[in-house]
């Protein structure tokens, strides 16, 4: 069943698989349907494993299907699947054919479809965000530390409400996104190790397997065990969905995260700002009569796969209800949870390649900063007068102000004037006055809080980034 | 580049292509990345037609460049758009390649990229619209109607909150999702026809065009005309977003109907009221072990499906925001706007499919009003008796219906020992009399109401039906 | 039950009221409880009159009913529920109590709850969209259209991307929101008066309506064209949920373009664009200490309410789906949909009062143009000499700018010394040569198509904005 | 400013402050406007103790501002924000009114608005969750906790997609709930303790500050310790969304699992299961005329709030940005956030109600179960016949139910019949042949796990429901 990928319908099996060919490669090892298939089998297989060192079968059978499972392609399961209509019945068909007739019986012995499925689905996460979204998030997580750091100094004019407020530097502007960005990867580290499988039976109470044992809570857990995933404190049919749904918000909680990231940089890179850009390549043709025309077009390809993928945690939500023992009203709707992942994967890809040469305009953040460094200085020239006891700092500063609208003069050069204030002001310390004179240099603790927020995340994501 | 479709990451392009291939290979015709690109060559090929026609460029111009557009592949304007990263100036080139010297300047001249794909995509949805989603959401209509004709007179319970109320017929029950999914068919109907494309240049005003022609408008309607599609009313680079978005609540809502409706036979198919079932296949297997367990897994299905698609509607009001003449962060997000239309298609077919087959069961039907019917009683006696002049007749009944849970007595057998009431009682008309004798005839216009119905919309999509 | 507004959870109830004080009185006509009690008192009152004219109760009880309908206070009723935990079986004996014996029994007569409060829910909605949601919005048109005027030759940078392209005017960048929201005034007139009621029963079949009458269809309509709504095509205990749908969703998709016309004023307010700012109060505070810093703070308000109130469109969505005759699970949510217009109310009237003082700023509108005009020159001479044919315009062009990056001269500079091209630019016409002389002036048909969008609104919705 | 109730627009302020005052009065206690103002005081007076501490002021000046602190009212400021048109000015300018001219400059000193504003949402929150969130969603596990264990016995029909399966407790599934709501209670603890203030002035640099104190970082944190809050690991001009993005999560989620836990017992409650009914008042009017007709109302209602407050999730993930250093727009919407938790509580409180009174039907839930137990069988009989070594033994029994079909013999009678299986059989341990008589006990581990899930939650919520 081989077709030209310009037949896919979705984005992700076309337009966004050639963006990155070899990323999404490796992702179809977790989330294509194919894989879905080698999970089950897996699950099948460490489930007759368990049954032979129980002695519930023979250890030749135990391997014997094991063996099989590792045979067994989706092209015949799908086509067994035409007879059986049920995509379970025909993977163990598909088993059963290549073991022997005493192995057959105990292919998927004593459970439900379920079972297979939804370890298979949390096994599949787990290991994805094990090798691909937390190693990702950590490559992205190094670079803006980079940029962080290398820019812990540079001033930069912060801005509320897009208005001009006071200075900051560009590093610690970076910084926020290291620790937000930081806390989701904790966040999908914790939901991620967190995923749970079942082997329960029909309705999740052991029927089946308790007819053959004692403990077949330790028997869930042994087969479990076998993959690297817990069981459900409970479970229906199907695994408690919180487990996933937790999952699925941290994906949609840190793509929120990216979102900002290039909402902030696309609007940094805006005509009149051009405080920073993406690199462009030599190559590259901008548009074809502006070259002077750079789009911040990866960062608005971010913003908008956040737009696409964001609602659908609402579909997570809507799934946590299932009636009674279990409705199938989640089944289609689970099967593309793993794109929002996958869109969550690309756009990190998509910042790490871009951050990578972000380019840093020194002259235009200068430039910015000295618009509207002179009404900087009202902040603490206030403060500073109340602190030393002025009794009325704010209404003189505010004077002060409209002053120098009036006069043309910047509020330091107005200072000297004012005979009023010089009591104050000859109490201010040297560092207070330095701030006066060079208000490009009110950043607070900018630069110490960009260098303690880098090292924390250096040091907490070493192994992942190595 | 072809590619296993088990390697492909949307259920839509492997499972469920699977489900329905013949209607996905219809679908990819109109919403296939392969499809997409022929569009666009449709909107190029008509521009330079139309630039020929007003003699901007020579005839034998026009001629070339619609022949070159049919030759285009995507494959080659993928490998070109790895050199130019910009895919109209990629599906330009390859125009450009198979025309001569002199039409070159003629191929995409004067238009911007976005007036090319605006357009493209507001085609394919308006000819997916026409051949596809009417006409099968018609096809789905017409199952309904004759399943609600066939049904006018099967009595069947009323159920509200779950409860049993009053009596209704399955007809009129069908009859309901026939006039909500007509009222949806003509929402499709006349939103789909209201998409719009737009020749309007970089930033919407016409910049380029009205360089050479003092009537862009006219231009620009002429081209779309070529087409089938009106323009938009203003544009800035793009078409005003609130036609497509108008389109796919058309869509969303007319989903939700089919939710409902599925919902509504999964519940009548519950083991304790089996009123429906869907039929099996002689060969198919229900479940191994309980030959009479028949689950409603199709139902399932769309109700699933529908949890997946409509919180996907939040994405088109997030892209109806677009910064000053046009930022790109409804690209990527615009890009998969197609699947909700597939999702919902692909539901239509398989409620076509299952209720072509649809049993339904006039046994239970007819043991569950038993349930409940002589209880249905005391509301129509309750309304005669306060119609024919019984001061309290509310009292009056609930008193009956206290000694009925009291002595085991239906209402019915005690109706004639009531004294106080013989004087109403004799004033009942044949026709008020008879629905107290035989309460599961309480049925008011169900059957009368189902035919109304019935007959309007079978005229009303005789011509797609067809 | 009086209670201060701060004790409200909502801020509806406490800080936007207090905002709008005046047309939150107005809106609470419509959609405070005690309107919602109001409204199905009216339709009981319709319910009775109709009664009387048909003869079934005398013309006497039907003036007793209408009386005591309009005695009955939200106060009485909520008593009334304590004892019934029913709130129209409470309104029902509120009324009662105001009648005679023999008027009693016509209260409600054949009418199941949802009759009433389908239908008051219907009106309610209908008549807050013809007495405020219309012509509010016509109001807001109506400035968007004096400033689009009042502008329309106010030259602007138009931008893509965040980034300088090609000029338009303001009034143009303006025209399109006078398009666009005019296109939704008009969704929400349709939509809205196409909101409707029922008078069915119980299961929407006329169980008992029928055994009264032979035409409880017509009985149904003239009740609801004494309150001036058309009944539900059929029903079972509830109005087919569609026709509030779309009303919400045009009131959802007319609020997406006001956030996008507060997000494009919001960015033209940035500091280092500042092509607008809101209109500050001689009095007001601006920051204490930073009295140049004019916040966006009503358009940021503008989208802020955008984000709470898009995404409860999901809600009505939810509710469409209500099993067999109906479930009550759409009814605490559907009690919440008035605020949703509320919201949007709000909103517009907040931009009526931004936007009436809105100032222009035409020296930084002509700094912004200049910044950009000399790249402007790249497309029309591009285009004119393709256009008058040149074999390789596109690339004799990029020469020309990289030359022009390289010596800092501009490409109007440049031109004169480009022997190989004046062959082709002797051809230019007149108009022509006037755009490379004067770029700023490359705006298309921006003022054209503004006057004609402004013409065309200002009639459409003449009788409202009177 | 007082009004009438009836007058309001939020449910919330209205019909269902009505159902639970004295819990609404509570919740308004942490989430009225009055109590947002009384947090932003404690805020406020918080900071001027630390100043105190640290000698920024004396320690009469904190006093001072601590008790003017006390002294504001919501009124007030409303009134002076009419002049200042800034919330929080209007907050300072009234705490400035009640102390001395000295004390006046350290009110807010060096502070932004936002760290106030922020804090005090923190704050709202976490005390919120610790004193109502997590001790009625104790309280209402107490009562599930119960349910579970007087029905661990109590046999149930278990049911996939509306078909009966294979048998369990309704102990069991009531289980299913203790667990996964007890899941969600954790997750409320750890979230909720985990939300964060911010002291870091208008940009999150701590430009203030700094002026005043080598250690800013420590001034923030002793500020926050005094309120029993922890500091953002870095700010903006506001904390980290994530952190109330998480919290809302879980309210959510829990929110998720109510809502199934209501939808599962109003289908319980159907006219055909009627395995568990909601109590009814004595004087209670169920429906008027139909005196056995009880609506799962108060289910239907949870349903229907989960329906309202679940889609305002999307808010939350939207307001995760915010341009730069912070824009408005998270303003209006952040407003809006705690009625989701208000939404969340009433439905905990309408449970705790409901479930403390609801009644369990065990001649319903035996009739259920006898329409189905002859068939339950063969999944234990096939998969006995497997393991006791039956080379087919899933067609052996498919052919038996077959029979079974025909003959109108139950598996069990046929048994004894079938020579080819005797060998088998008579390998069967006691145990398992005592399942096959008795099909109704082949319930697996449902008493045994409904203990242990129902001990371990007992143990973990002792001391909140205590």
């Amino acid at each position: 069943l081989e077709r030209s990928i310009f037949s896919s319908l979705s984005p992700l099996d076309h337009r966004y698989y050639l963006s990155y060919p070899e990323l999404f490669e490796k992702i179809g090892e977790y989330f294509s349907e194919d894989a879905y298939i080698r999970y089950e089998l897996r699950v099948e297989a460490a489930l007759t494993k368990v049954l032979a060192k129980r002695g519930i079968c023979s250890a030749q059978v135990g391997e014997e299907v094991g063996r099989a499972c590792s045979l067994v392609t989706p092209d015949e399961v799908y086509k067994e699947e035409e007879k059986t209509k049920h995509n379970i019945r025909a993977l163990v068909n598909c088993i059963q054919k290549n073991v022997s007739e005493a192995a057959k019986p105990f292919v998927h012995f004593s459970t439900t479809s379920v079972d297979i499925m939804d370890t298979a689905t949390a096994l599949r996460f787990l290991e994805a965000n094990r090798d691909l979204i937390l190693p990702k998030t950590a490559e992205l997580l190094g670079i803006l530390i980079k940029i962080a750091k290398d820019n812990q100094g540079t001033l930069q004019m912060g801005r509320t409400h897009g208005q001009h407020a006071v200075p900051i530097t560009f590093g610690f502007a970076m910084a926020q996104y290291v620790s937000r960005l930081g806390g989701r990867w904790e966040m999908l580290k914790a939901t991620g190790e967190n995923l749970r499988g079942k082997i329960a039976g029909a309705v999740g109470a052991y029927n089946a397997s308790s007819l053959f044992m004692d403990d077949p809570l330790s028997f869930e857990e042994e087969i479990l065990a076998e993959l690297g995933v817990k069981p459900s404190p409970t479970s229906t049919q199907v695994v408690q969905p919180e487990f996933l749904t937790d999952y699925i918000h941290a994906v949609v909680s840190a793509f929120g995260v990216l979102a900002n990231l290039a909402d902030d940089l696309r609007h940094l890179q805006r005509s009149e700002i051009a405080e920073v850009r993406e690199a462009f390549d030599a190559h590259q043709v901008g548009s074809s009569t502006m070259p002077h025309k750079r789009n911040p077009w990866n960062f608005e390809h971010v913003k908008s796969m956040w737009k696409e993928f964001m609602p659908r945690m609402a579909t997570l939500y809507l799934d946590q209800i299932s009636e009674h023992q279990r409705d199938l009203t989640n089944s289609a709707s689970g099967r593309f949870v793993p794109e929002i992942v996958v869109g969550y994967l690309a756009c990190v890809q998509r910042l790490i390649n871009v951050l990578r040469r972000i380019q840093v305009d020194p002259v235009n953040l200068e430039r910015n900063i000295d618009a509207s460094k002179e009404m900087v200085i009202a902040e603490p020239l206030y403060l500073l007068l109340a602190y030393y006891g002025h009794p009325d700092a704010h209404e003189a500063v505010r004077q002060l102000t409209l002053e120098s609208q009036k006069s043309g003069k910047t509020l330091r050069e107005l200072l000297p004037e004012q005979e009023s204030l010089h009591e104050y002001l000859q109490r201010f310390t040297p560092e207070q006055r330095f701030i006066l004179e060079h208000p490009e240099n009110y950043i607070g603790m900018s630069e110490r809080k960009t260098k303690l927020v880098c090292n924390e995340w250096e040091e907490k994501i070493k192994e992942y980034s190595a």
